[in-house]
């Protein structure tokens, strides 16, 4: 059967997140509920990456199996008159037979936003974290760069993540900025633990802080244990950028 | 009598603009509120620009005479502790006497954003104009020229606008961008007439349009007529972005 690939914009500041959950509104109810309408029928969609609440996309992907699927260009423009103002088709494609947006990800690339100011910020208090400590950014990127490759990623897993091992390669790990403003964090991985980008971030802005020594995150790799790594940072600085396949 | 100033930052979206009006919240209130906290006192201040609804600014000044002044930095933290999250005081400093942030206001420079995309893009849908065309930012550029400088700008002057003549001196008008994506539209001027950024703007986008040579500028600054120019673009791709004393 077809198999339909939409690729999604968002906001996630109203959102209980990706996944319909029952304690509020959530990216996947209105994705299915624009399709349905379209499809006069209901659909279920799967996404490549499930975020939480209040964390942003620009490039989720969503795919599902379609007997007679409409025209690419339907979806772009009748998923964009049915959507609400926060989320939006950004493309759509059919994908080869068996494709699934989650199951055939082969990587994705998140990004992390930083203001580091001395006082908040109006205009990007939805989409960073407002960090009001001057950071160190020589000693982030020494730190950052100890995270790249294949390694046990279970010191920055979240607490309750049902996944069988930590194990994740990280193909990149690029922190963007001067210092005194804008710094984002760009990591780019075969796949992620839960909460792992926002545990890495909150941990390397310790570093930054001078809490903790760049080196440290060597032990942290070894000894796997979530408790000794930094807090998770706040989800509206996180960007879901692409995924690849 | 000292004059203290105040430099704010502001999220517009949620405002019938700068100034107290009727209809609905304003931030003047919103400031003028904190500070009679503040102060214990009501307070009226004066602000550089008056932005329209929908308008951001990242350097809108204000400022008001006070007797006896806090600590310059109790009213950094002080007003951020009870401003809204969509306002804050970036920066407080004493003013030389007579110091009027309006009045004597040298310069403004503003900011407008247009995000150039096939399809509407969530994340900046509040803060800039998401125009679907492609536009010829060569041309763009010529029209722009043309503005630069010492002219009447009454074609760009909004039809209810109270001022006594529309003659103001350009002194930068950049367009910032390499098409198919973010364009910024940055102008500084002396002064400026009611929704001159915004008409000038409207018009910019039909040259590069096609619809519009980049030479009819210099027909309207000569004619002067309102009805000839371009739409005015929308507010929330304008931010003021620094007064100039």
């Amino acid at each position: 059967m077809p198999v339909v690939k939409l690729v999604l914009e968002y906001d996630g500041t109203a959102y209980v997140g990706w996944q319909v959950q029952p304690n509020g509104p959530s990216i996947q109810a209105e994705v299915e509920r624009a399709l349905a309408t379209l499809h006069k029928a209901p659909r279920r969609v799967t996404a490549a990456g499930r975020t939480d609440a209040g964390v942003h996309a620009r490039g989720q992907v969503v795919s599902f199996p379609e007997e007679r699927p409409l025209p690419v260009k339907a979806y772009v423009m009748g998923m964009n008159a049915l959507l609400p103002p926060d989320v939006a088709v950004r493309a759509a494609s059919l994908a080869p037979d068996g494709f699934d947006a989650r199951r055939s990800a082969r990587g994705k690339r998140y990004r992390y936003v930083i203001e580091n100011l001395p006082t908040r910020a109006p205009l990007t208090r939805l989409q960073a974290w407002q960090h009001f400590h001057p950071l160190e950014l020589a000693n982030v990127r020494e730190a950052a760069a100890h995270l790249v490759g294949r390694h046990d990623f279970a010191a920055f897993q979240a607490s309750d993540c049902a996944c069988e091992h930590a194990v994740r390669e990280v193909r990149r790990l690029d922190v963007v900025g001067e210092g005194g403003g804008r710094i984002e964090v760009v990591i780019e991985a075969t796949a992620f633990v839960k909460h792992m980008v926002r545990n890495i971030v909150g941990t390397l802005v310790e570093v930054g802080r001078g809490r903790r020594a760049p080196g440290s995150m060597l032990d942290l790799l070894a000894r796997g244990d979530r408790t000794e790594a930094g807090p998770t940072a706040p989800p509206q600085g996180l960007f879901l950028e692409e995924v690849f396949y």
